[in-house]
């Protein structure tokens, strides 16, 4: 049966392997500093119209955050700002704070998403040497809930943190599910504009690995090599990134992946809709969190090997079902299938108990 | 014109890419939970006879180190001891320092071996609480000049650390080459007998990136996820590493790709050898380490991309050449005819001098 | 004006210093392994009928919470669980993240105390490598707020931490107070069975500087000079704080400090609770903190130093009050009487505008 | 017997006390931001002749070194050069790499000094992002074996790291001693204007506790609050150290300590030099290194508590010899008669044995 658990079951798509093997034979400069890595970050800067942004290709996601936060946060009583659901703050086992920062958690709504009001509210609360320095806001895009900022949100995030003089990171590990979303206005270039580093995730978009840091920050990116020597996210093929990165945005791989991904999601999204099932958060990405009854869920958690997320108050379920690249039609119709019927199983069973 | 640069030039061998694509379009689990990751290290457990050993597959060199030392040593005061040319010492940019230890260098000769005397004295120079305690003792094999350690030494090392409380780890970036080597009585099933922890290199041994990390101490074992994941080591796509060295260690290509860097060297050293140069260290492995006038040195860096590693007190330099699994022969003959027709116009220049 | 802003304005107490001018000529071992230091923890361990727990002298409170934590929590991806309010996770300039861990805030009333039920729901919430592993729990006794854990309280939060695996450790640097105050139970051998760790303040109690750490565990004791030493924390003259402690501890001078501190407290409650205004939380030690309407608490702040702790959402403002062992009858009359006389005011007002 | 173990076996001098005990009755603002301490920074900047540095009073040497070092380095990367017997190399467990730094020992002379060459050095050995940035000179004045910097030393070190990017620091834990030296040329003026900062050293020179860090250079001093809080070493009654920098410096009770202290071991240096034994290093200041047989090294040790310091590759010991400004005339004169005696019972052997 088909797993719905994350979109980073399956390797990567033909055409980047090809790409890969095709280069395989080459010669290439050593820890990222080859013409492929060169051509890629060149590529990254036209979409993003942001001829001066650095670019450098990381391995994974959590090193990809490790590593603009260091590189932003110089001293180790600054800290960060996040969503109490940010994935730094929950899911990278205390990352950052190993690397010495604390991490200061907002409370949000089940959307996921920081407004200025709360960032504000955190500021104030910090005003002494007793206390940590706020200076850098950490937002995903998407969300920990597949939900997305808007151009006008992430804008007053954006001008928030520049009157106040903090960083502004977005954490785009699914920036591709984000970019091309139904409901988005937000480009790459937005992002380039709005943000002093952003990441473009590759290894939950149909890469074998890899994540692009595109930084609009020029203090951030002296003597970044060091950074990423000594923390140990330097690989000494860096080309292996850089020829999937090339590949993946030559011609729109990338994007389409990612439509591929959310077309996938949407049509899921329809049957639970049809189901009569509530969304815990919007449905907007590749990402549904979707409320069920204890027992339907932990049908979908062994058969699609959705992920439970969190039990409610009420005592339902919120199980998260994620699609991807590589997610097929029979997949989803399968899936869908099975969704639409529990509705029935349900109509069934109150007729018959009443 | 080829490079001797390094031995992560090429990508990988083509065997390890067709059984990447092969993988491709399974559902794999995530984080190194695979069956090919299983697979693989089940297989590098029969190779060391050690049924009980731990193995994670770590994306790269620094961190293999930097994790390996992180779950040995438990508490920042304690201090790693290696030789003063050892790779976490002089080139992982204080990636073990950033962990918080403290690297204790102790003075070594070309061949880059410590031996048991070099570790007592660093034990008598550090009593009492002033001092960090030293805990670990850091070895290479091959060695950062390309040498070997005799089972002897290797066996004298470990019985000195036992006695002395002290944690074993050898850092086998190039364990293949070291492994392969004629003159080497040291095998998997030694290393896993001798020492708390060794990693086995892919990186420079044919693999897009991976090393296997061979751990013995039941300790270091405990909660190791967690510090994988908080140190940003842990590939989502674990199964990429899994997957090459399960196809490496299946019928002997790891062995295969090691024994051709080898034997491409010692072809380089028997030219070195006609050609009347000296070696720094002694030519034992896939790293060869050169004594030429300056003027040569020059040469061999510009056509053969070799490093320049040191500059003598005599004025002679010091060239490293580094051949790997994709050195092709017509490379090294090329580089040989080279190398010996320095010798010619050398005795053709003192003649004329004359 | 006497302030009311802290308990560290003052020196120490007249005994204290004498003590100190009695022992200057000798010489005396250096970093804490001196006469007066051991007799000082002889002393500590008799109160706590403890005769196998470790004593060591530290210069403040912050050091003491981050070496006890860093003594008990061997790994970065272990955590500490605490009030929102805590003084680790507030106060202290991410100290405790600084030292590579995360701090997990649990919120709670404005008694500031962490229940059994608030630590499982924190553990709840943390089960994969992908998160900290809960391993430590932190409250102080005094609470933030100036609350008291009963016996009962910290008894059964001590049950649920053997039961979970979890250290508990109690910041005492206001101890003196709680121990002295009239509702308290729990005396110093019931912390030393029912912790890990937990520390004896000196600063806020009539002392120099100085805290002692009484540690039960007897892991965290194994090397703790390294870790004291390695932090900055080891005091070349211990033995200053070692004499202050054997002289504070030998007759009851340290309680008796803490009685009067608690004395001038309870008088001025009577005064608030006079003058009709509320508590925000329970009045029970030597901080009192008192809801005012916002141009009586500048008032306060203006004249006595009182800190202004935070707004409620109904626009009053909550004041701190302390008191110490140096506070006196005239300070505690002349501010109690200012109290009453904000009643006057309010009263005459009112019939004015009424 | 009289201890010549150290310079911190006894309390504080009596003034020092004596004002303590003057202002313990008084309320001062916390943490260091009283009147006393501002006073003490006005009169050091004073005697500076550095109108515009930073001045903080900090509990300990080790705390202090590690400040600086991490006020001036802002980045892990970032590297510390010192002489390979420096203080924070060797005898402060590592603390400078706890805060995750490297530090880089370059080989000396007995004397213990570092000079241009020897950084240049190592300079010459750090190129690339694979290798740690040295980015701080660190040296002590006076020196491990308590040798002096002339004047000209320090401004040819102090000009080569002015021309080469690194910050120069100087750990004057024993200042006074070098200051009141009979052979030195160096001022504190001279000190304020060639590093970017330096300590005065209470501790060793007559305080309970407390050293001054002072700062000419203006980055350091951005957050450095923050920076103390964070790190443990913000005393909360940071007016103990200030009034005793206050009455030490007020009619230079500093400098006739420590010249107390230095004629005290010129007296017994005298002895030595009549006894004919030999100097290890230079005697300049309150710490003597005299080359002994081991026998009599045992005796001096056991007798007057002299720290063996090292066994010379020819069997002989060397012998640490602290005075104070404690160390009484009796004492100087009881060793004197001893040391001398050495050389009558060895002349008598000798005849004996012909």
């Amino acid at each position: 049966m088909y797993s719905f658990k994350n979109d980073y079951s399956e390797g990567a798509h033909p055409d980047i392997l090809k790409a890969l093997c095709a280069c395989s034979g080459e010669q290439n400069a050593a820890y990222g500093k080859d013409k492929h890595s060169a051509a890629a970050a060149d590529m990254i800067r036209g979409l993003c119209q942001s001829p001066k942004s650095g670019v450098a290709f990381i391995g994974g996601g959590t090193p990809t955050n490790v590593l603009a936060l260091s590189a932003l946060l110089r001293n180790p009583y600054e800290a960060v700002v996040c969503a109490d659901s940010g994935h730094i703050n929950v899911h990278e086992t205390g990352a950052i704070e190993y690397s010495g920062h604390k991490v200061i958690e907002a409370p949000v709504s089940p959307e996921g998403k920081l407004s200025p009001e709360d960032v504000a509210g955190v500021l104030r609360r910090h005003e002494t040497e007793h206390m940590v320095v706020p200076k850098l806001v950490y937002i995903s895009q998407t969300t920990e809930t597949g939900t997305l900022y808007s151009k006008a949100e992430l804008s007053a995030l954006s001008a928030f943190c520049r009157e106040n003089g903090l960083y502004l990171y977005v954490d785009g590990a699914r920036l591709g599910s984000a970019l091309m979303a139904e409901e988005n206005d937000v480009t790459l270039a937005d992002l380039a504009a709005l943000t002093d580093a952003f990441c473009i995730g590759g290894t939950k978009n149909g890469l074998l690995m890899g994540e692009a840091l595109v930084m609009q920050n020029a203090e951030m990116q002296d003597h970044l090599r060091w950074l990423i020597k000594q923390k140990g996210f330097m690989l000494a093929k860096g080309f292996v990134v850089g020829i999937q990165f090339e590949e993946a945005l030559r011609d729109g791989l990338y994007f389409d992946m990612a439509r591929h991904a959310n077309a996938a999601a949407a049509k899921i999204a329809e049957a639970v809709a049809q189901s009569g099932f509530e969304f815990y958060s919007k449905p907007q990405s590749n990402q549904l969190f979707v409320i069920l009854p204890p027992e339907i869920a932990a049908e979908a958690h062994e058969k699609y090997c959705c992920n439970i997320d969190r039990t409610l108050p009420d005592g339902r379920t919120v199980i998260r079902i994620v699609t991807s690249w590589a997610t097929t039609d029979e997949a989803v119709e399968d899936f869908s299938a099975w969704m639409i019927k529990q509705l029935c199983f349900g109509l069934v069973k109150s007729i018959i108990e009443a």
